[in-house]
């Protein structure tokens, strides 16, 4: 049993702090690393970049939309083309500004919003695997299985590797269960290591309606922000740890 | 006799339109292109480096300090290590969009008080060879002879190509009048013609305080925006042309 | 037979231009000022209102999305209080600097996408409706008749006038052709002034599916940017003017 | 013995959050509200300043550089008019939103880079106490007794107030110990409240190189960002009232 744990990071601005990316970079193996469109600038880029090498962490680009004042959480209306160009631009800056540290950006992972549209969208999740394969097709894609991401990233021939999220519930489809929406967020530690271990040994996941189903995970997403975030992220990897599963990530740093 | 000429390309921005890119493009050999920085956005980035690579001519990154509203014009004050950051990743932005063209990024000049700090600071040259070298180093760089950036790229053991000025005259010291002085400017296209023809027949440029002096240029900066650059930008060409002056590229587009 | 002529101006941005606002303030009646939103920026609007005032034209503030890049052309998803403060900040600032010419600034115009969602989302409507209320309630609304924007801000007790397109072709609905859809723009100057002459002498304005329609209209909108609005506004006034009609402000400047 | 208590708040941005504003507006009687440049949006200052009312705390403008990267810190090259333009957008964006609450603007205090140009430029701070004049000549300017703004806003006709500084060392000149130097920084919260303490009694002001000075003051400044902040505006406070200060506004809320 292996699995890798992720985290955004990275998205502090400025004069402005978010999250505790130290003490996640000790308990995460993959880092998504924003890249001065919802968040970041080239110092917080290079400042996360270089703890993240200090941490043996791999690093992957986490692009969205230039949108700080809404953290890349609103849709901001573009063509997928469009979509395209600005995910080229972000992984750019990201790539280049850990050219300096020195360090490899391994993979690619949308962020919020973009995030979203991409796993639901067929023509948005087009643009953006084609600019990664454009920009450099040794970078793998990190998305949720059975996405329009997903699709997409494998049919352009990038490598894929599939997340669950360790905070949140599941529907039968596979789905997330939406946010408001009873069983959308798992709030206890413990409740959700215990889950992740049960998937884990059983390659099936507890959905709120029906029985658990088979889900294909490579990492495992856990939250980077806020005190009870790092002390999910420790409980998680503490229990998948004692139980004999090796928490690594899913490609050498 | 063979130079190039080379114009601040690409720095629209939005909605917003500056200069006559397509003429321009059909005028010179070598485009400097905005990064996003003091100019740009990847949609201008994409369009641009598309329309050079239609015309045959080449690319180069053109950072600026992130500052739109001052156009790149003002210093903005930071630690030489922060422009080295802030360079990386404008140059990056701009290479991954260039991917998708495809078209290579062949040279970095930077733009405006960037550029002028450059010139004349040492650790900031030292910064930006430093980052342009770790980025990549088959990247030129566009400098103006003597200055520190020339010296610091060198000494990194980049690449140098360096520059004059077609619409700005010179002191002995081989540095440009300053602008508000009387001879700094040279706005007849005829006479702007006529002194680049002496220099590359002499290899010596006329200055305003004594005799013609031996300065090195593998290219001629032309302005690109307003109607009066672009009519300049053609008369030279032709001029020069015209005398049996090879018109091209410092570097393989 | 009165009217006026509105047209969006101070749109440009740093040290790119939009538009040719001293021609066309030499033109219209009423100037819609962009306060920073979707353009502008403080010099650009201390040097509308002042070229404004000059040539005695009325003037307006045009508060628009916070996106330069996307001009205010794209919706960004937010509530409608955040759209009221959003939209208070811009007025409160073009208000400001409209204190140091000093002139005083009589009504407000939503620009571009906000505007749309405002003519068509009472809750939009409402929030603005409600902002400009508590700012200055002496200043009027300038909309489409007809529209949530007109309806509420007639209900909070505000003065509002009534603006219909000189470039734009009817719908027998009162709403306009959309863009895309034939029948949508009339380009052509000497038919729009027609078009707008027939209108100001029935009270009643051509549409593309039926009969004339009548329709409230304190103001014409005639566009501000490119040298065919510049041509279209010139020949609207001249041909108005020559028929008798008084084109002046629908307020004291 | 009456003093005032003032503190730099509501520069949050968008989803980053700086310092415990709820907390501080306990323990301040005068908040200096940012505006949208060096930090803060239509939305925080809408938070802010409905926060202050609740806490009856007085309002002031606190225009920055708009320079959220550099947070106002960095002087960017501005003349003094361009200054004054910025200084009136922010600060009518600050008073629109105040009436949406709504509360009253009282005051301008500019921050960081440009506090301390308009302290020691008389031209800058011309340009800042002729804007507030234009704006509304019933704004008061809080400034550093001694300082070209306390001069030009006095000048100008403006109400002054004067501040010193809970954590800083002073000069025999008046001045502060310029950060870095021995004696700048006073990091013992019952060290400054001792010190302030005499001062209010006495009227005179310790200084690190020789006798103490008299010095104005009808507020003092506390820091609000972090944990030391509110435990040194805490301890202040309560030493100043157990002495018999009464800790209250310079002007009413």
């Amino acid at each position: 049993m292996q699995i890798d744990l992720n985290s955004d990071l990275g998205e502090s601005f400025g004069p402005w702090t978010m999250g505790d990316d130290a003490t996640m970079l000790s308990l995460v193996n993959s880092a998504n690393i924003a890249c001065g469109g919802h968040a970041s600038d080239p110092e917080t880029m290079y400042k996360t970049l270089s703890l993240a090498k200090q941490h043996g962490v791999m690093v992957g680009a986490h692009p969205g939309y230039n949108d700080r004042e809404g953290f890349g959480r609103r849709v901001i209306p573009m063509a997928p083309d469009e979509i395209g160009r600005m995910v080229a631009a972000q992984i750019g800056a990201l790539v280049s500004v850990a050219a300096l540290v020195p360090v490899k950006v391994r993979y690619v992972k949308p962020h919020g919003a973009l995030g979203n549209l991409a796993a639901r969208d067929p023509d948005v999740a087009c643009a953006i695997a084609g600019t990664i394969l454009k920009i450099d097709p040794t970078l793998a894609v990190l998305a949720i299985s059975g996405t329009c991401l997903e699709h997409a990233a494998s049919d352009a021939g990038l490598t894929v590797f599939s997340e669950i999220f360790a905070d949140r519930g599941y529907l039968s489809t596979g789905q997330l269960v939406p946010r408001g929406t009873p069983g959308a967020m798992i709030h206890d530690a413990e409740e959700a290591a215990a889950r992740l271990l049960a998937f884990l040994k059983s390659g099936k996941m507890p959905v709120i309606d029906g029985d658990p189903i088979p889900l294909a995970a490579h990492s495992i997403c856990v939250h980077g922000d806020g005190p009870a975030a790092v002390a999910m992220a420790r409980e998680i990897r503490q229990r998948l740890e004692a139980d004999g599963v090796t928490v690594s990530a899913f490609l050498n740093p």
